[in-house]
């Protein structure tokens, strides 16, 4: 048998965690070697359960303790630069949750380093690719079997935002995720992005304005809506419906047993991200180690990284005027192929 | 344009002044003419709105006062034998509310003395024959398109039962309604009804059993099981899943608005027959009223009213002992046709 | 009795066929009096099965003849002022068939015509708000159980066009339903309108870009997307997502029975707008003959008919610039009421 | 960490080979040591990717060759008596594919042995305990929430069956997942099984008569109907409704993507029972390591095997006879506590 990933976690806050807990039960051919975090005793509370792994306050350290040979970056966005550039030192495989960078000019900085190594080390964290749903919707499109793909409607309902989300963490945090898989879906890049605030929730907090509905535009013309309600109040929701030429598919629908009582018919909401795409979280982590043990990368790129940046960058613009701004894009490095979104995998 | 139907309705409780109801301000080409209830003050009430009409405590009496042309008979089910026999007596084309009578033998009675006037005049009020759904279910019998009906499987449920609902009635009053269905969807007779009681809801009244298992059987040897439980609490509910060889049917499925809202999905429940069936009350009754101006009688006949008295008996009986009961039928007159269960129309 | 509406109907095509059918076979306390059609051998052809009615050529003709006491205006839109102007000048009680005028000056004479008769006399046929799911979601907005409507997604899908249905039709003759439905259900003006074009289906004939993106926002700032798409191929659906500050609701679903067979589930798309809103109409014209015989009008009213001529004015605008066009209205007279959208009736 | 649990699969079929695959993939603390197959051939080729493993004809040979500490049974049904008795004799904890053995008499023999090891040692493999949706009817009712249970309807359909699968295995291979969910749902022992033949489908191959409707009661009176139909073409389908006192319950709808296209809406029906099942046998797999490695035996115990094993002898009979059987159990030893279905872990 391979010798095992031994994983370096960065980051162990809920989302590093999470993948600590995943490595460490449900993932084949990795281990947790190394937690860091520049809380240690949040790092060793990480490590509480799994014997073999060592705590750290920095990665610097980690890496000089030796023994490691791939990393997860799963700090806050904005120290995801200097986390990305010190592993590509190092030419270690990464899973980097989004965004990449927070915005497009240290993406691209990550990018060029990336594109010295002459291969690519990176996957980044967009785990909708991995989910059953949205992969057959994307195969959907690719079959050609429904004719064209014209529009998307997107709906990303959270029941509610934890304190400090900003207005601006509503593109930068949550609708990146549709920006990815809107690229993905179309194997396009986006051209546009116009937001319009329209009548807003007494539920949400100050500073905030909740919902938002985001108009895009991919190369060849496709529309994509999408509502972004982070405090709507019922539970959490991701669903898209695509409109082909000839015919019309729904993703994301509600699920699980189905009960009448009490005048009633129904069943659960499904409460967070987590029983959404916990599945999904697990085969994007799976197949990124499955890949590094044999010495590749797969699914979403740096450039996707960059590309959602750059699109990031225009919503926020876009969520101060209501106009349409347009996304501009550096040339594609050949690295990172033809297509704008690719195959998950 | 031809002259309408004047109708003496008879029986003016919940049903009749439904039915009052819907003649007056539904239904095309007839008329309340008189309304007959033993209860003269009720028959008055119902038909203080409709100019015209007449209210008598006697059908003999509406009889003798002259112009009436047709008979809605919606009585509780021991008087309609008499009512059934007047109207017969008059030639006219009458509307029967189920049962046709409460026995095998006096319903026997009444196709005799219909036989003798040679031509059909009784529509029986089995009305979800007339329900776009059932209608749509055996349509793809009929067609054969999925291969042959094999098993079918009923649900019948009522929120609560009104005062004086007896274990008999579960059979004679709602189960009726599956053994006509059954005998319409498959175009054949029941030859036997197994009756089981099982565990009893805590939720019934005295001297009920609710919910009981019925397990029917035709001549050709589909087996069709009833869940008929009166008093489930949810809401109403009737629904009816189909086996054929080639693929499964499904009619009854809740509709109507879809809402989520605090961490569920779905919608409301139908809560009562009227919600349920009241568009098909009005088909039957408009198709009873068009057939009788052109002096022709259609939908369910006194057969299939007499032919359900007879399940009905040999469930009360398979109530006691658990066990199947033959269910044994005259020869049918060839006034009736050739399939058991035969079109809606 | 009170005596029947003796009815006019003016234009003998698809919808004024219709109409007349309706009326004489469903329709309460009406009768089809008078058709009127240019092509006259089309307005007999349209009473051939109903005795008493007679047909002209036009309008003048018919009420001269006498005995005419109702006005159904169902001629090609551009035809609409002229018809509504003589059927003012007699203070008939008018349903006219959605549009009003084509434009916003001409249904502004309109408006004035009836301001001087001091009381409405006009009821125009949106017919959707007589449609049972659209009253179950406009009552969800005003009893305020859902907290405040934040925002609507509407689809409009018919599986193809007419010959000679132009792009700006598109705007004119469909979306024109969903600017009246989104004030009706938000009880304001809708202030703006965009349409983006987006990537075309190849199945659109030519002069037509389909499907389209219109996005409206009304007085306090509720957000509309509709994806107007004529040429869906699958099937007709009108279907309306809305999002409250407390939860979420879809009107419109799938219906019917349901199947499982050869590795699919689910059932039949509704074909057409017969089908989906056959009901809706029924309910609207039996609505509009119970007020005129009592003397009123109600439903959508001509103020109604003017508000959405300006919203389709602004949204063939808009359809060239892909901007955001204001819509600009008069000041609504007295007689007109408070709210925007108000009750169906 | 713990060391491994060093696993013998017995018998290298289609059910020993995706055991085979999960083990080595899938599944966390276990890895597969032997495979043993008396087709040597067969069993070399399951470990060909798995380094380290080795392949035996005898499970005697295995054991003796050392380095075994667990034993997963999948050879044919009449093998398990010996694989079992041979694998206690060594203490090993034993996941055995239903079902435990073919018959009450050897499957008592069974459970002796493992009483006279004095603690639990096998496991059966009745997986639906570990579906998810299956495990929150039971949580349902064991709650009481919904008040009592009354009845289930149970569906268990098929695409069609493999060469030689006989009209006893509709019972034995079939049938037995239903009778040992309704143990596990309603926490109590089946007391009577009766069998209806009906209408049977021409799809069906000589020897089977397909469908059945089995009836099926437990100790408080409980009655279940399983329509068991193993030619149903259209796909595989296991689906449960639950009548409560208070509300209805349905488990195992259809899911996916929801498409409209060509005049109809729906999705794709699940093929077989790996894409159903597939995730609660992964569940069921993990859950017996995880015990096993504590030195525990959680799920389907020795007593389920036995306990259904005589409902299966009763089903036979009924199937013969058409009427209602009574099912006989000896005491049961205490070794396996008080409820009869128990808990899935």
């Amino acid at each position: 048998m391979a010798e095992n990933l031994r994983v370096a976690v960065i980051g162990a806050g809920r989302m590093g965690a999470d993948h600590i807990q995943r490595l460490h039960t449900r993932i084949h051919g990795a281990e947790v070697a190394a937690v860091i975090d520049i809380d240690l005793d949040r790092a060793k509370a990480a490590i509480a359960d799994i014997p073999g792994a060592q705590a750290f306050a920095t990665a610097a350290e980690a890496y000089r303790a030796g023994g490691i040979n791939a990393a997860v970056i799963a700090t806050p966005g904005f120290l995801h630069e200097q986390a990305l550039l010190e592993a590509l030192e190092l030419d270690l495989p990464i899973l980097c949750e989004k965004p990449l960078t927070p915005d497009a000019a240290s993406a691209w900085k990550v990018v060029e380093a990336e594109q010295k190594l002459g291969r690519k080390r990176i996957q980044v964290g967009f785990m909708r690719r991995f989910d059953a749903e949205y992969a057959q919707l994307g195969g959907l499109v690719r079959s050609g079997e429904l004719g064209e793909l014209l529009m998307l409607h997107c709906r990303h309902r959270n029941p509610d935002t934890p304190a400090g989300f900003t207005n601006e963490m509503l593109i930068n945090d949550s609708v990146v995720h549709e920006f990815d898989v809107i690229r993905y879906l179309t194997g396009e890049e986006i051209t546009s992005v116009q937001v319009r605030l329209g009548k807003a929730s007494s539920k949400a907090p100050a500073g905030q304005h909740d919902p938002q509905h985001v108009l895009i535009q991919t190369e060849s013309g496709v529309l994509a809506d999408v509502e972004i309600f982070v405090n709507a109040q019922f539970g959490y929701e991701v669903a898209t419906q695509a409109a082909f030429e000839d015919g019309i598919v729904d993703i994301g629908r509600d699920a699980g047993a189905y009960l009448r009582r009490a005048g009633r018919w129904g069943g659960a909401v499904t409460p967070s991200f987590i029983e959404r795409f916990g599945a999904a979280y697990d085969v994007e982590v799976q197949t990124w180690v499955d890949a590094a043990l044999r010495g590749e990368i797969g699914g979403p790129s740096a450039w996707d990284g960059y590309a959602t940046a750059a699109c990031c960058e225009a919503g926020v613009e876009a969520q101060k005027t209501g106009e349409k701004v347009a996304v501009a894009l550096n040339e594609k490095p050949a690295l990172y192929g033809a297509a704008a979104g690719g195959a998950a995998q």
